[in-house]
């Protein structure tokens, strides 16, 4: 196996090192998340970070940095109070990706892409139409990250809208039913197919 | 598109609103986690919450509950300062899932499963033998949340083993090379195949 130290890691370019350490978490979560500014503008960016904290409350938190374009969606939730994570499918990869790229704040992505814009119910931030999984998100709380300046923000699920043919009878989304992407890095994406259940494990008698 | 709204969420039998819950916000990576208490007591578990948080540094952050069986993960990372991120692949995804029932304290996981542990240089937290990708982790700090009682514990990369053929030129590893899986809910694999890389965006010019 190939050795790489803090030193290395510290030395290497910063296109080397921003690869290699988004990476080497595993697959991630490959989402848009949709905001709408007091002003009405409309905004979606792609995430990785958006990650399970507990199911009763029903919370999700999601890590951003407040000096990036990704402000826009920053500012957006903090006035607004709500926003939207929707899904990335085989269907959408590219345009979904595009989001990355650091658009002025008067500009909507939605107007860059393909991707579309829907509202639904009296929910004021939009959500990607066609997306097989929808979330209704309220703001809760943040925590501001000392360790490197980001923030870490955390929602609550206020409704969830998903594709039919993904439940299953226990109340488990079959992600791959609907060919949702998982992110690998900053820009590699694959569809994963469900190989195996476990269920719920308990100590083994010896 | 079936709707289930903050009611029906809180209404659910608490089993169908965990399974929900755990698989909507999409794929999660896949880890082990390593530790060893100060009397010499190796305890590895399931983790599918680690997230990047940033590159420079390089820190990764991770949530989990006080009050269940991950409470070892949890005081040993705090009494000795370190611990191991091991990415779960094909061959152990069965071992690496049954870390997750809850064995008592003094019980090391390693010893009910088949899953060993190696050493490497001076770092006192144990790897697991054969993962492709292993990271030695130093503890940097933590955010009690208070949403739902869970605790943000973020870490900084010390050094980092990956198998020689995952790494490609640019830094970029490539997980599904070594069978990396991806976590689906609570307790649903997948072993991704990497589809496409895009590339980083620029804004269109018109």
């Amino acid at each position: 196996m190939r050795y790489l130290s803090h030193e290395d890691i510290d030395n290497f370019h910063h296109i080397y090192r921003i690869n290699l350490i988004n990476s080497c978490s595993g697959y991630k979560s490959a989402n848009l998340i949709g905001t709408i500014s007091n002003d009405g503008i409309e905004n979606v960016a792609v995430f990785s970070s958006v990650t399970h904290l507990g199911s009763n409350p029903p919370l999700l938190g999601f890590f951003l940095r407040p000096t990036t374009v990704l402000r826009n969606t920053y500012e957006n939730i903090k006035s607004t109070g709500c926003y939207t994570i929707n899904h990335i499918h085989q269907d959408i990869l590219q345009d979904a990706h595009h989001t990355s790229a650091k658009y002025e704040a008067d500009v909507s992505e939605f107007d860059k892409t393909n991707l579309s814009s829907e509202y639904k119910q009296d929910f004021k931030a939009p959500f990607v139409k066609d997306a097989p999984l929808q979330l209704a998100m309220t703001f809760v709380e943040e925590y501001p990250i000392e360790a490197n300046n980001t923030i870490l923000v955390i929602g609550k699920i206020n409704g969830l809208y998903v594709k039919e043919d993904l439940m299953e009878d226990d109340g488990f989304i079959n992600l791959s039913k609907a060919n949702i992407a998982t992110i690998n890095g900053l820009d590699g994406y694959a569809i994963p197919k469900l190989k195996t259940r476990f269920g719920y494990q308990r100590p083994k008698e010896s």
